[in-house]
C-alpha cells in the first residue's frame, strides 16, 4: 500500500505549544473500498480551538490522542473514487486528519461547487469562522442597527467577519488587534475605530473610543479585554463569549474578571456559545452572507503558509498573532 | 414644629462599614400639607444593596449624600392625614428615610390591606427580596421542573425564597450558607442539600453534592461561589447574577472568576438583573406567591432588631451573616 506523511500530537503542550509537541511519521494509506474516495489534502485550516483538544481533560470536544493525528478543517481533492456522485478532481470540505493522502467516506464531507467563490473561503468567511461570527453576532448577541459593538481579536478570521457583518447591519464597530499593521487593516475593512492593545492599556483605550459605552461585546480574547468590556458596557449589553485566546496557554490561573459584578449593575447578559450548536442554522447564514461576499461588502484576509510540514508552525503562529485573517496551510 | 430623630450617612465606608459611618441627628418634621400624610415608621428593611449607595460612584442607583438620610424599604403607620382615602392607622409600604416621624405623599406608597399575611412579609417574601427571587428564578434563569439549582447565600431573604420556590416548581435544590444553624434551617425549609461554606472549600463541596452538575445558579455571593458554580455547570446552564455580598466591602480587587472560560465550553448564559426591572411583572408574582404562603409552601424567616437607634448595626449584621432570612428593624 502507498505510504503518506501524517502529523501527530507527540506530547501534550504545557503552556504555549512548541514544535516538539508535534511529530511527523509515515503511515500506510488504506485501500479505497466501495463507497469511499481517496483524497489528497489541498488546504488545512488551523484554528485556536485546536489548542483545547491538545489538553487531556474535559472540554467541549474530546482530547487528541498522544501519537494520533490532529484533526482539523480542510479541503481535499478526490484522486480516486469508488463512491457514486464523486469523481476525480472534486473538492471536498470537512474535517480531515493532518495526513497528505487519505481514504474517506465522502458522505461526511461537503462537495464544493464552483460558485465563483475561492474554495478557501469555505474554510474562513463561509466556514466555521464565518458562521461563528454570524451566529455570535445575530443569534447570541442579538445585534441591532444603531448599536455599538466592541470586538476583540478583530484582525483574526472570526473577528474581522464580526466587524464587517456588524457594519453591513448598521452598527458602530470598535475593534482591537495587536500592532500597527493590523490596526490599519481594520480601518481598511471599515471599522469605525481600531485599538492597538500592544500600544497601551486596553481598558483606557476602549473607554476613550466608546464615550457612550458599548451595547455588544464579541469576545475572542478574554482576560484584560473582557474586563475592559465590562467597564464600558451599557445597561442591557450582550456579550457573546466565543474564545479566550489570551488564556489558552496559561499554566497558572488567569487574573479573572474581577469586575464581573458590573453584570448585575448594568444587567449584562454574557452568553458562551460554540458554533456547532448553530450548524442547523447554516442555511440562513449562507443565504445572507454569500451575496454580501459577491457584492464586495465582506472582505476576508488569508495568511497562507506553504508546505504540509509547516502545519505545526502555522498553528503556533496563531498565538503570536502572525496571521491576519484566516490562517491556512497550502499543500 | 415637632422634632424627630434621623440617621444619616456620616462618611463613606471604606471596606466594611462601621458604626462611625452613621450619625444620629434631630430634625424638624414638616407640616402636613394638603394631599400629604404624617407617618411614624414601624419597620425598616435593611438590605445588602444599600452598601452600594454608600459609595460615591456610578452604580445602578445614585449614591447617598454625606450628612443626608439613608433611604430604604419600610412600613409606616399614618398618624395624621390630609390625603383622601388615607386615615389614621393605615399602614403604608415603600421607601422611607431612616427617620422616626416624617411627612410623605401617600401616592408613592402602597397601602397594606388585611390579607391575613403579616405586614412585614411585604418587606421580605412579598417584597423586594421575594420578587427578586421569583424574577431571577423564573424570568432570568428560566428554571424548569427536573433541573438542579445551586443557590448561594441561601439562608438570606432572597436565597431562602429562591430555594423554596424552586422546590415548589419541582427542582432539586442545593443551597450554601455559613454555619451549622443556617445549614440546619435550609434542610427544614426543604432544601435537598445544604453546604456550609465555613466548613471547607465550596467548590469541592458543590462538586460532591451535584455529581450530575447544576443547570441553574442563583448568585447572591460572587467570588469563590461563582467560581464553584462555573466548575459544576452543565451544558446550557443559566446563571442569574443577583448580588456579590462577598465582594461589596472589598478594598482591593476580588480574585475574579478565573474560570469564566467555562461559559464558552459549556455554553453558559450569565445574566445580571435588578429587581426594579421586573416591577411591572409583580402582579403575576403576587398571584402565584400569595397562595403558596397561605398554603404553607413558602416559609420565611425574619431576624428582627429592636430600636430605631440599632438600624446601623442591623445593617452591619448583614455582612457578618447575623441574620437568618429577612433582616428587619422594629421601632
Amino acid at each position: 500500500m502507498p505510504i503518506t506523511r501524517q502529523i501527530t500530537l507527540a506530547s501534550r503542550p504545557i503552556g504555549l505549544p512548541t514544535d516538539e509537541n508535534f511529530a511527523m511519521k509515515e503511515v500506510e494509506v488504506g485501500e479505497v473500498a466501495t463507497g469511499q474516495v481517496g483524497v489528497e489534502l489541498v488546504h488545512i485550516s488551523v484554528d485556536p480551538y485546536l489548542r483545547g483538544r491538545m489538553n487531556d481533560g474535559k472540554s467541549y470536544v474530546p482530547p487528541f490522542a498522544i501519537g494520533g493525528p490532529i484533526l482539523s478543517g480542510g479541503i481535499a481533492r478526490v484522486v480516486s473514487s469508488r463512491a457514486e456522485g464523486f469523481a476525480e478532481g472534486d473538492l471536498l470540505m470537512g474535517m480531515f486528519d493532518w495526513q497528505e493522502s487519505q481514504v474517506v467516506n465522502p458522505a461526511n464531507f461537503r462537495k464544493l461547487d464552483s460558485t465563483g467563490i475561492s474554495p478557501t473561503a469555505y474554510l474562513g468567511i463561509l466556514g466555521m469562522p464565518g458562521l461563528t461570527a454570524y451566529a455570535g453576532l445575530f443569534y447570541v448577541a442579538e445585534a441591532k442597527s444603531g448599536e455599538t459593538i466592541f470586538v476583540s481579536g478583530a484582525a483574526g478570521a472570526v473577528g474581522s467577519a464580526v466587524g464587517q457583518m456588524a457594519k453591513v447591519k448598521g452598527l458602530t464597530v470598535i475593534g482591537s488587534a495587536g500592532g500597527e499593521a493590523k490596526v490599519a487593516r481594520l480601518k481598511e475593512l471599515g471599522f469605525d475605530k481600531a485599538l492597538d492593545y500592544r500600544a497601551g492599556d486596553i481598558k483606557g483605550q476602549l473607554l476613550d473610543a466608546a464615550p457612550n459605552g458599548i451595547d455588544i461585546y464579541f469576545d475572542n480574547v478574554g482576560g484584560d479585554h473582557l474586563i475592559a468590556a465590562l467597564e464600558a458596557a451599557n445597561d442591557f449589553a450582550r456579550f457573546a463569549l466565543c474564545g479566550s485566546i489570551s488564556e489558552y496557554n496559561l499554566t497558572e490561573r488567569s487574573q479573572g474578571a474581577w469586575n464581573l459584578f458590573r453584570a448585575v449593575q448594568r444587567r449584562i447578559r454574557l452568553q458562551g456559545f460554540i458554533v456547532s450548536d448553530f450548524s442547523d442554522r447554516s442555511r440562513g447564514f449562507y443565504e445572507e452572507v454569500v451575496p454580501w461576499i459577491k457584492e464586495g461588502k465582506l472582505k476576508y484576509d488569508e495568511t497562507v503558509v506553504h508546505g504540509f510540514e509547516n502545519t505545526p508552525s502555522a498553528f503556533l503562529g496563531l498565538f503570536s498573532g502572525s496571521n491576519t485573517g484566516k490562517m491556512i496551510v497550502a499543500l
